[in-house]
């Protein structure tokens, strides 16, 4: 029975499974809070949970290990992990000396989309994409059978291309330092942050009062039950980002002809009418020729993803 | 001495020659205009080139082809070739029947950029994209140092990603049949349209003198010229070209982080104030972490590249 170690290192806590590479079956993910988010101690806890997951599952010391990680990683480093605060961390040569096996670490939107590639929503296709709208937006490239991770390792930012603007409007900021990004737009927290605004300019006084006025609880959820009330400003926002969305989907589908866009992450999958819009947008704006080969679908592994297709990074022992 | 047998199958015209695999370099390609544009003749003239390219290099029978074609390709469907007039022509199955050999077809701009990353201004690169303005506007994208014609062999159809309109704004329709396609605003035979609807509706009266009032004779080199005078219609133009050329190929590079952009086309390549604006405008919208890692390049093979690749396609007899 082949099995592989993978890991799945998020902002709060730490994931480890050992993975039937057979099915992509684990028993309960080893689980850790980071008490401390210092690169020292995160490579610690990863340590720490991939040790007893590589126990619970009998595997010997010295199994690789796959890590997905929320953050761009180039070669190893992780050059930006905001969730983290990290900058330029040689993460896996870090891990690698303390775990005292070879290391492999991708962004965990390549892990997943590997993931769903090998055994969800895109299984048996060549070329595929991970589209995840969740408190940001990223994705996962398979292409020609493989993960395509870039010259740098940092492809797949969806959420950094910019969107159409009109002249004279510089973009909303994004995170990143630059403007006019799709997840300035369309990502969970700069869309509460947009209704925080917009509550606080005398705007959507619908959506204020369906959190109770506590604008802290303003989100992606309250925009998709707004629409589902027939609320004007949760509808036309939905339109904007389904647009916005909807384009930059097509936009990836005319330039990759993938046969599969798996939707994915938190605001997606938990805004059915936002996902209508994007899938409705994104068909009718992808290159016609492209449109018959091109199956949208929902992702299916959950979020095992990362962990799964992080085993799948580190191959079978 | 390994040779490959490459054609590249234009609109008017047909070109074949035996390309030298260690270096690119080719002796004199055959040529022959399209008497009758109809698969059958078109057909004809490809194996008449083809056979006169493989006995001046000493090819014997049975050398497989290479074909780069203007067009989308599907499994070596010719799905629409606007110049050829062409509509889902099984265009590799006719060819192989009347050659005699196994023949590979793909899109020239994929073939160009196989040349151009293996002998061009790519050369050493894993992963590039070779972006091409000219009479139309595309992409080949060679990924993990492989061709990447996508799930149906439609991908790299950058003229087809869709530009942010404002609200309310409909687009240009496109040759494709869809509207607010990049190609077009930037096309060269869109933009050649635009400057004749602008002087037509009495604006752009600098750029009507600069080709004595003669609208045949608009296009590219005309805007290059007027901005070389500090004609206002002129700048202004470049101004947005540059723009939605350059925000399409930063959204390219932060999707697919490439670490060589070759800019290739007539339009580009004859128009330096243009191709200036488009290097600025990517270099400032790309995301900032990909940036270190991207270089860009002129195309250095000319309009030998589709031949050069469209042999790689076929490699060694």
């Amino acid at each position: 029975l082949a099995l592989a170690l993978g890991v799945d290192l998020g902002g709060t806590n730490v994931r480890a499974a050992a993975v039937r590479l057979e099915d992509g079956s684990f028993a309960a993910a080893r689980r850790e809070l980071h008490a401390d988010r210092s690169p020292g101690a995160v490579v610690l806890g990863v340590v720490r949970v991939a040790r007893e997951a590589a126990a619970a599952a009998g595997l010997p010391a010295g199994t690789p290990l796959g890590v997905g990680v929320a953050a761009q990683c180039r070669g190893g480093r992780v050059l930006n992990a905001p969730n983290l605060a990290w900058r330029d961390v040689p993460f896996a040569a870090l891990l690698a000396e303390a775990w005292g096996a070879p290391v492999r670490v991708a962004n965990d939107l390549s892990a997943a989309a590997l993931g769903e590639q090998r055994f969800g929503a895109a299984r048996g296709v060549d070329d595929a994409a991970l589209v995840f709208v969740g408190s940001g937006v990223g994705a996962g490239l398979i292409l020609g059978g493989r993960l395509h991770e870039g010259a740098g390792g940092l492809a797949g930012e969806l959420g950094h291309v910019k969107v159409g603007l009109r002249p004279g409007d510089p973009g909303r900021p994004c995170g990143c330092g630059q403007r006019g990004c799709l997840e300035a737009y369309a990502g969970g927290v700069n869309l509460a942050a947009r209704l925080r605004e917009d509550v606080a300019a005398g705007r959507a006084g619908g959506l204020a009062a369906l959190v109770g006025g506590d604008l802290a609880r303003l989100g992606a959820a309250t925009v998709e039950e707004g629409c589902a009330r027939g609320d004007a400003d949760a509808l036309a926002l939905w339109d904007e980002v389904g647009e916005l969305l909807g384009d930059a989907v097509a936009n990836l589908a005319t330039l990759l002809d993938p046969a599969c866009i798996v939707l994915g992450g938190g605001v997606l999958l938990g805004s059915p009418r936002l996902e209508e819009r994007v899938r409705r947008r994104a068909e009718a704006r992808v290159l016609e020729a492209t449109r018959p080969g091109l199956r949208f679908a929902r992702a299916a592994l959950g979020d095992g993803a990362g962990l799964v297709g992080a085993a799948l990074l580190a191959g079978p022992p």
